[in-house]
């Protein structure tokens, strides 16, 4: 059985990590997902998505992490206020989660986070190597000795599938990553229109070998950037309206938006290095760790979640 | 306070992780020790040292992870009946842990663990990516929002001074290492002696960088072999027996047999790699990943744990 056996009475808890799966039918087989969010905003958009999903709520924990800055103050009390509402005993119309976790990050935090600053280049590597620092320490406190699955989603995925764990999953892969997009309003058509939103879940390319060994040692390089063009395949753009919705590609970067992890790849070490590893950082050095313990990477270049647009 | 507010009713913990300190005075400000230890043997020095340790038995928790051989499953029976004598409600004599939690490894172990054995060059690459991955498994599933400290212990240290706890943490030091030595019977002089055991503790040589720059990309130093003289300072030989107990040292590799880990280091993703960064894995890999972290990692020379003499 993968349930552990508690004896709270003296304080001793057994766990068999061989009993614990990670399977196709993790909402059958009772294994327990963690959500984890660092959340820098709290959006309604977020919140309501996140309610709708159709795993058993019994199942599943949450985790955030809210910096200490005045945007995360105001995160945190509507996140209070959201949570509160769902957990109070007193709810008795809808399951609640097995448990939230909120934690408040003890460093600074850059302050100001409208879209196109935190997407200036030079500031990307610092910003990305203190998320990589929020996002290990949420993991290393949420992840316990009964977690099966780790579903990374970022605080602004507004908008997906109802069944989106159970279709993750489905796929039986140590890690795998939706396809981020993003809504807007297309001037030039004058039509609501979708594009691609998160650049860092892409395919090794020949140039961006190249240029990594031209790199120093701690110099990085994050996708997405016109500074460096490393021509590397990115998911963003697979995506076809037309193809299978189950269609998967292997990947070498992946972003943290939407990725599912089976929780052993996290217990064996996979984190979020927030110095150059393999002159990568944050997710996309996870994703390069990850293989370096011997696990595959893919992503869902049809299977589509939606980032807020600003 | 560093005491965290949970609110079991609605199933939400928050933690504040700007609140949490890791201090020298750990004790009075009764600070979380998390002591983690790797247990393919059980031997009744351990846990009689383990328990003569004078540091507030209820602020320190216990984890073991205990490998899927035969050995592991007697060293598991042993230690279950230690653990539940200890724990038992009915024993009002002592003070309990506040918990223990008892993994089991889901992997395959090498089943000979003789020192002669686990100890040739050839199988340490593999016996010690193993021993980083259960490690890691270890740490992650057993660190907690409330832990300030993580003590890795080896199963196999008889002996210790009593107040181990309070004097590593006295130094207030993100990594500290106790200096493991181990006693035997010196035939030539006919009487009890004392020799150097983990030979993991060490400063980088010039000779170990130079080798390490002529390596390829997935091979590995490990120290104390003469297959590969690195002359790197050893801190097994830096003991003075008539020096200052707290003398520290820097150092960047360290062993596992008796660390002293702040619980931030590990929480921005200090692991214990599994296979070569910088070529380097396991405990001393962890080391040179605390350094990039940001991280000064230190020895204590003259504060001797000892080892079984098997
Ligand atoms: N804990 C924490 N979360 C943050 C911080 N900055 C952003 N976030 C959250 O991390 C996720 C990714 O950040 P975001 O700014 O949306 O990145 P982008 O969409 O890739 O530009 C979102 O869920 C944010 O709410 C931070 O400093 N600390
Ligand atoms: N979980 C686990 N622990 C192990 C395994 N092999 C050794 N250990 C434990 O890990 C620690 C270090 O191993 P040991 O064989 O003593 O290493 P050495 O003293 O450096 O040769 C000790 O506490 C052992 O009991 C293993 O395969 N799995
Ligand atoms: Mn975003
Ligand atoms: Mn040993």
């Amino acid at each position: 059985d993968a349930i552990p056996r508690n004896l709270p009475a003296d304080h001793i808890s057994h766990y068999d990590l061989n009993k614990l799966a990670s399977t196709p039918m993790a909402a059958y087989n009772k294994e327990r997902v963690l959500i984890l969010t660092p959340l820098a905003k709290f959006l309604d958009g977020y919140w309501d998505n996140l309610l709708k999903l159709s795993y058993p709520r019994e199942q599943i924990e949450l985790g955030f992490i809210v910096p200490r800055t005045a945007d995360g103050d105001a995160a945190l009390r509507k996140l209070e206020v959201a949570v509160k509402q769902v957990q109070n005993p007193k709810n008795t119309k809808e399951p609640k989660f097995a448990k939230v976790t909120i934690l408040r990050q003890d460093n600074e935090a850059l302050e100001s986070q409208s879209e196109k600053d935190r997407h200036a280049f030079k500031i990307q590597k610092e910003r990305r190597a203190q998320m990589a620092v929020a996002r290990n320490s949420l993991l290393f406190t949420t992840i316990g000795p009964y977690t099966s699955w780790v579903l990374w989603l970022d605080a602004d995925i507004v908008e997906s599938p109802r069944t989106l764990i159970q279709d993750l999953v489905s796929h039986d892969k140590p890690v795998i990553a939706a396809n981020c997009y993003q809504r807007y309003y297309d001037n030039d058509k004058k039509e609501d229109a979708i594009r691609p939103y998160d650049f860092n879940n892409w395919i090794e390319s020949d140039e961006g070998l190249r240029i990594a060994s031209t790199l120093g040692d701690d110099e990085i390089i994050v996708e997405g950037y016109a500074e460096i063009a490393s021509y590397r395949p990115l998911m963003g753009h697979f995506y076809d309206p037309n193809g299978d919705v189950n269609t998967e590609m292997q990947l070498d970067g992946v972003g943290g938006t939407c990725l599912m992890v089976k929780a052993d790849v996290h217990r064996d070490g996979a984190m979020f290095p927030s110095f150059p590893f393999y002159h990568l950082i944050e997710t996309e050095g996870f994703a390069k760790m990850a293989k370096r313990l011997g696990y595959e990477v893919f992503g869902l270049p049809n299977y589509l979640v939606y980032h807020f647009n600003e």
